[in-house]
């Protein structure tokens, strides 16, 4: 016999353990939802640069039928000495962006303070993989009804990512989408590992909605195509993605963000796939 | 700019590296071949342990329209108390299975003793995680020209894999398929993390088809569907996948091997969805 | 020729890096220092749990010769349902520990919020494993001018290590001790992998001190002697190290943390071993 | 209470297994031992390159006070164009150094066709980390009575560690040393990680001896010494390390050998340390 995956009403992570086989989670943000057979897609430069840059990759992302705006403004950065993002100033590139294509806002927080000032100004709110274990902002995040997407660890188990996530949902947040976005390893052709099976083996863990993030874990522009396909067929219900106008003048990330024409051709691929999958985009 | 990633004429690895962008190999096994647009699917037990139990999945495997049958009879197993294989009898199984399915048999060789009594009587060979650094058994297989199938060891970098490759083919064995099938990290839910970006890399770096072990690297009946579905969306040019009449009693691998009702059911998702990603099932 | 490994003044951690051969720091805590021929020993709980605990703990550190309390108020857990630290009315329990052993008082931060409220009753600071890459809390920790101890990243390589010291030092606190606490590998017998030989590397890469966490590191009561040694060996500054006058009731770390007879056993076996190796205790 | 880490009688590796607590094998190979508190080194090059170098290098073993050299004719090589050991004529070397040096003969077997070339001629048998799952060789080994150094593979659990030196036991060969040699992580600072506390893991849980191969593990000529004084500090048996009478002009392995005045001079600080941590050298 099977070992039993869907463990009803797990003990250690009560509230993010599915409650009975086959649950699921739609979480919305504005009009759109992770979960339910949509296959979602976020999309935008790892950073936002200056009003130009931001608005140019709105538009693209716009185009190709996607409506969620990846859109950060505060970069954790492993050199201190690399570019750390726009910052507070970017807020007004935002409300532009928001006019204009009338795209949702999804952006990163790193701390308490960051979460404060751009609480009102986001659609959904993203933790990154260096902030997973980062308890007190999970605690903060979990006060707030905000749809937020929790990227794993990058070594963490899928039983420490679950664990994490229930920080938020103990606090009240049931608005969470995981991410998976690679992990490391040995292994260096590859920036990260990505762990495909973590999406099909969350699923059988959890009723939260899974997105893969195709970027991160090739880390080279020529394979982000092949991991946003593959995420489609185990059946993520979406993708953050990195897209930049000029990518090879972006102030990070340079190797891994898609141009716009690159872009809007994997959107197409993803469309044709998707149907066959049973997933709809 | 982009990485270049297609170098010509590697150094290091000059037989296994591409000669020129869109360079590809097609390996033939008797009807069969692997590349060329086919996604090629191997099936068979982990392992030979009856008659009976052969020629039952045989039959499964020929119901579903795969060709080549795994057919191992020797088995290297991490405890010595752990089933070894049928061994030198199970040669007449093999011979049955071909009379009555007229599959092609592809087999496991971990000694230069081995190879030497199963050469006549197989149609492809496979050299296992195990033995991807087993040197002196590559320069006996490479001296052969059966094809073979070479998996990539369970920490090995992608670089180490080729170079394994290129043992076989400086001895002259080019009718080389790479085998992803999962590699060794922290998580454990899985019996091996799938490294599905390897697969559109070593396409970057080699002209060699590559397939996927969906079994092994998932370790989950459960996840062999998905892990499937990856390699196929992926690029992959086919599968090495465990079938087994009846997994609950199997001597090895029961927790990964799929029932044949499962088996039929993947092969058909897989032959809807080849032709979306450009392959012929 | 050996590769240099002392590069004078590196271009990417200007500040971490050595300024020339030989170049070594020796940070001071009170009227301990670690560096320059010294052993320091950190030693304490887990988490102060009480008065009675902090109290009992801290007398035998004092008893064992130690002069640093490992005593933190605030854990950071992996599940939100664990015991997540005393908090804030811990502090009156270090008031008292230190007018009773006069003992100096290390404790851990994870959020700017707890730096505020720690800074000023406490002698040293920690940034754990989890926190080695929350970058708005090195910036704040890195304008105050306590000493602290930068753990290690469980997955993080020894150039990310320091260049997460480089963001303490770029904001002018230079008076950083790094602290090797495991890495986390496939093996499960230890509940991290030591990496003994970054010691070693780190002292050929930085001039800053370095100490090892050998109760993290083991995971396991029996091994943390060996570590302990190991470092020594290897010529670390000192330990940080877990002690329980009843580690079986601990409410964390219970298999880990050494009870009062082996700690003070081990100390007496290091003692007797620092100066073959050159070093005072 | 402790985790109890002395199973009495392990049902999986029976023999393997400590028998009683406190059970301790004692390995002789000629008149040295491994084991009963003896820190035995085997020394010599990567491989035998010429008569000239092995003899050279065999002097230099002899002075140092050691008694086993490392004398391989065939290596496993990651590119078949590296080179791969001087093969079966370097067997009139071994004769050679024995005869000036009466050093005892340390080599590595591959295969079963080098082990038959080779059992006569050596004293001591060396299964290395790319064999220590080819357990064909292993069955060989198992019937032969030579004293066997097993390296555990670079990515092996202790326990398939345990479950590969079973394989020899069960067929009734007891002389197995086992060896920590580093394992593959994503550090690329070092060669390998060592393990260090694989060496007192592997104590609760076997009888047999534990060495320690400095070499591969570090990986870089500076960090050799600290692994070996690391080796030395946490109980292990032994070492087996690499010196060259001139590394810069080695075959292999150029970064990692020990010149001769740098292994006579750490010979020397092993020797003054041993005693303090109760071994003798």
């Amino acid at each position: 016999m099977d070992r039993s995956i869907e463990e009803v009403n797990g003990k250690e992570e009560p509230q993010v353990r599915k409650q009975r086989p086959g649950h699921r989670a739609t979480i919305r943000c504005g009009d759109v939802e992770f979960g339910d057979g949509d296959f979602t897609v976020v999309a935008g430069p790892c950073a936002i640069e200056s009003m130009e840059q931001g608005l140019a990759t709105a538009r693209v992302v716009a185009k190709s039928g996607a409506r969620v705006l990846r859109a950060s403004l505060f970069k954790p950065r492993t050199s201190p000495y690399s570019f750390q993002g726009i910052g507070e100033e970017g807020i007004s590139i935002l409300e532009a962006i928001r006019e204009e294509t009338n795209l949702l806002i999804e952006t990163e927080v790193m701390s308490v303070a960051q979460l404060g000032l751009l609480h009102d100004h986001v659609d959904m709110l993203r933790i990154g993989t260096r902030c997973m274990r980062n308890y007190e902002l999970l605690k903060e995040v979990g006060k707030t009804r905000k749809p937020v997407i929790l990227k794993r660890g990058m070594s963490a188990t899928l039983k420490e990512f679950l664990l994490s996530a229930e920080y938020l949902l103990v606090d009240g947040n049931e608005n969470v989408v995981l991410c998976e976005r690679g992990i490391r390893t040995f292994e260096t052709y590859t920036r990260n590992t990505l762990d495909i099976l973590a999406v099909p083996a969350l699923k059988e863990l959890t009723h939260l909605p899974v997105i893969v993030d195709p970027s991160h874990s090739a880390g080279r522009r020529s394979l982000v195509g092949p991991a946003s396909k593959a995420a489609l067929a185990v059946g993520a219900d979406g993708l953050i993605i990195e897209v930049h106008p000029q990518p090879e003048s972006a102030l990070s990330d340079q190797e891994q963000a898609l141009d716009p024409a690159a872009f809007l051709s994997l959107m197409e691929e993803l469309r044709t796939m998707a149907p066959v999958v049973g997933k709809s985009l």
